[in-house]
């Protein structure tokens, strides 16, 4: 489905609970398949202590304004809902992600490339974000390479550091077979071997990642695949 | 309520719609609060076409083995469920969030700042994630200044430009009131004015920004709040 279907809206309530099992009767009920659900206690400001409910969504067999206004309306008459506020998808806003993680003077460097190199294509229109993590040990870093998968948006992860191997290795297997392509520096440990691609230079890397994930860009990760440079 | 008592889940399933509201359902009546949901269908490997659904939520009036043992019983036990897998939650891998937006040169100087300081917080067992988008132009920039509020595990903004202005500063003071500091680099236009603390050096930014949502550092912004550095 295409990114213009995606529809994302702020509903307030006195209720979370039930509010949040009425919605997803109401979405269901509309053909509104959703995307994204967050749930918070708003802490400041003067609506204190209500409820706000965050859905990105879809509506399934096309959009068309009446389906979406008829879809509002339902959910501004459930007696827990206070408002109905409509945003753009965080998509939209913060696009594709690019995720950094190990070291802390590696992963500053690979963000430095990426950052200015998501800058040329964010200019042109595009949304390119850069997301990163200092962590090193074996067994916090293949939990958080795990988590990667339950992000949204991610495209694509790069590994900076200078040892990763072990159990780190079968968490970058497990990302890779969820279509997420891993961009490793050259580095000691087998983490390298399973990587789509191998940089040595941590400018280089982060510039790569953000070509790939480009609609712009012409460089396809898997053109290269394998080979270190 | 404290992170402790935050659970995870990954719920395997072949009909999203009708089991997000089943899921729902069963969180209401077992006392789950539910932060977070988001679902997704496969795309990639052997589970490729079914629909993954992601909660995270507290049990309201304490936790205990049984209490989430019951719950997890049930939601195997709806007929479109086909696993159900306990992870940690986000907040326990990527940690508080710190986020920079602005022009990609300063915003690499922000995060190299961030990162390196964040680095020396994980390392001691802090977990800061250090999140960045180059984004430029009024309206952009405020559409995705005012975006960071509906952004899960955000604690402190870092501005980084030379020019921030009209409809930007709106969107600082919207973030303020939302309960989230807001640091900006030395820079023309108003949203310097708007912000808790003025910092000229890039990297001091950075660091200023990891340090205040340090739980072991003994920075507070709230005591230099007005402040240039």
């Amino acid at each position: 489905m295409a990114d213009s279907e995606m529809y994302a809206v702020s509903i307030l309530c006195d209720d979370c609970q039930g509010a949040l099992r009425d919605i997803s009767d109401i979405m269901s009920r509309h053909g509104a398949r959703i995307m994204t659900v967050s749930a918070s206690v708003v802490a400041h400001g003067d609506k204190k202590g209500l409820s706000e409910i965050y859905l990105e969504f879809r509506l399934e067999d096309g959009s068309s304004e009446n389906r979406v206004a008829a879809l509002f309306s339902e959910l501004k008459g459930l007696s827990s809902v206070i408002s109905v506020d409509t945003y753009q998808p965080l998509l939209r806003i913060f696009g594709k992600r690019v995720i950094i993680i190990g070291g802390g003077a590696q992963v500053a460097q690979v963000a430095m490339g990426a950052v200015n190199e998501a800058d040329r294509h964010n200019i042109r229109g595009e949304k390119i974000s850069v997301d990163t993590i200092p962590i090193v040990g074996e067994a916090d870093l293949a939990a958080t390479i795990d988590a990667v998968c339950r992000l949204p948006r991610v495209s694509i992860l790069v590994l900076a550091g200078s040892l990763m191997g072990g159990e780190i290795t079968n968490s970058v297997d497990r990302v890779r077979s969820m279509g997420i392509p891993v961009i490793s520096l050259n580095m000691a440990g087998s983490v390298a071997e399973h990587a789509d691609l191998v940089v040595t230079d941590p400018i280089q890397a982060g510039v790569f990642a953000v070509m790939h994930i480009s609609e712009k860009g012409v460089f396809d990760i898997k053109r290269v695949r394998g080979r270190v440079f």
